[in-house]
């Protein structure tokens, strides 16, 4: 197995090529190229590294968070960002592609060299989200890469978001649901209505219906269909809702009684733990689906764990075949190309 | 001062005229006229209150949460709802209405009896949601009334909110951001961009640009604009989250060591403190703005210290006159009805 790390986009190359040894050191089939600054990668893998199943591709740019996606992704071709994926497009022995770089960017390069798989109307991205089920994640299609979208889409949506439960988690028939403003059918703007009789009638998803926001957490459902901005709305507020909650019983002990205080100090392994469940970092990387490769996109403040469990994360969707399975899925659908 | 009480709608309604004595008990200056069934309302009345402040309206029928709203507002005329709205709207000398009913009844019924304010696009209903600063709420308008939006109902939203926090908070100037799914100016879909340009050039508006989801709890804005789907995405996203972060804790609590568990039961004033902060029943109602009456909607599970709270919020929003303050900030813009 072989696959391709964006070793510059994140805050913390370094990082990235520890957890490039990391994931190296743990399986033995497994061989990585890194792209990024030769010199810099070189460097740590020479402290850190003594086999030879790290190659290093050198590039000399690197795309910011502050670059447009676009036009990085047209003027920066000796980016880390854009080798890779275009090496993963042109070299059919590599499986996989990890970057924590410029999220815009990433979609932009996979919608440009790794072309969109035919029939597909819209790639999007994919994150795995933690449930009060301890070790349940769901995914939510589209958490962002396309902002306003049209049935058709959120179709497609569904349809990777099914194969990507399957692939990833090895869930059977995984349950979709698509995110409205009220569970009963016939509630939901008018992107919704019109969306719902579509998947409804769409035979290779296990569709259930409408989902209300306040329900998507609890483990019921494995995949979340909506638009990207709807999705970014959900996903952005769960994120700020944990953080909030978190400091407000922070303060409310600190200003409680001393008893309090002392209970606050005991629990802490038990926040800790939530912490890391919430935690960007301590979860699996989000995957762009719909392209014609497997591309994982970590975090920008991933660190040596969470690259090299996105690493796996690439090495389990290829060998679990997404691509195929996401076109097998797609027979049978209107066809989007023709 | 003169409110009316919708007593039936709730699910309690003995609750609701406990609320009522609650709040002519506490308010020298206040009558209150409950709406319900007559035997109903005067029991609890004769049993609790001897005073000559509430009045009695009989009202035969009652508008369930299972009633199609258009349907029950057209065909059920006794009902207690349909009652209070129209008496607020027909006696010049009541100043507002609390109702713990169906919120979609309740704003067909707004829209349709009480009638929308002169140039104002489309009604919306605005609840106060708390925040991680102490005792500081914002206001999310639209959070479910209208579920697909055009810019110049968001411009109009904006208006509202603005004036609603004045008069709910007294905060002044306060500030106005339309969430999106990025920070920057230029970031949207295609409603929050053509909208951006209208809330900037909206005089009687403090506008400060776009603000992510994830930082509308923190305290830092007023009043956060967005269609009503998205509202409702953000608002139902916001209970479930909190409900699932107290969930893993008291599971990692309950999984966790002796100490952990003797830490639980230390803290739980504190976690108590936060239910309350984040429990509905503790704060404000939330209002229909852009009709021509003080309309308060508590929540369907209200008991008597939130519907005294409620009928205490429509008090303080007729003393500063919040209609006719829409009325004056409306002026200037492009006039709808024209």
């Amino acid at each position: 197995m072989k696959i391709i790390l964006d070793g510059q986009g994140g805050d913390y190359p370094d990082q990235a090529v520890m957890g490039a040894i990391k994931a190296v050191n743990k399986h033995k089939d497994l061989e990585i190229i890194i792209c990024g600054k030769a010199e810099e990668v070189n460097k740590v893998l020479s402290e850190n590294y003594s086999g030879n199943k790290i190659t290093v591709c050198d590039c000399r740019e690197v795309i910011t968070n502050d670059d447009v996606p676009t036009i990085a992704v047209r003027q920066k071709k000796d980016s880390s960002m854009v080798k890779a994926i275009r090496m993963a497009k042109e070299d059919p022995t590599i499986d996989g592609v990890v970057s924590s770089g410029n999220t815009g960017a990433l979609l932009t390069a996979s919608l440009f060299i790794a072309k969109r798989i035919k029939g597909i109307s819209r790639p999007c991205l994919a994150p795995s989200l933690p449930t009060a089920i301890d070790g349940k994640c769901f995914v939510l299609v589209d958490c962002g890469a396309n902002a306003d979208c049209r049935p058709i889409n959120l179709q497609h949506f569904a349809v990777m978001g099914s194969c990507y439960v399957e692939s990833l988690f090895g869930r059977k028939n995984p349950t979709v649901a698509i995110l409205s403003n009220g569970q009963e059918k016939g509630k939901g703007n008018e992107l919704v209505k019109e969306t719902y009789p579509l998947l409804e009638s769409t035979k290779s998803i296990n569709f259930v219906g409408n989902v209300e926001a306040r329900d998507i957490l609890f483990g019921d459902y494995d995949v979340v269909v909506c638009d990207g901005f709807s999705g970014n709305i959900a996903l952005k507020t769960i994120e700020g809702t944990a953080l909030c909650v978190m400091r407000m019983i922070k303060n409310s002990i600190k200003n409680g009684s001393i008893l309090q205080k002392i209970g606050g100090l005991l629990i802490k392994p038990a926040v800790r733990k939530l912490k890391s469940t919430m935690d960007v970092n301590e979860q699996a990387g989000g995957t762009v689906l719909g392209v014609d490769s497997i591309i994982v996109k970590a975090h920008g403040s991933s660190k040596e764990a969470s690259i090299c469990r996105c690493i796996e994360q690439a090495m389990l969707l290829a060998q679990n075949d997404i691509v195929s399975k996401i076109k097998t899925n797609l027979s049978g659908l209107e066809d989007y190309d023709n």
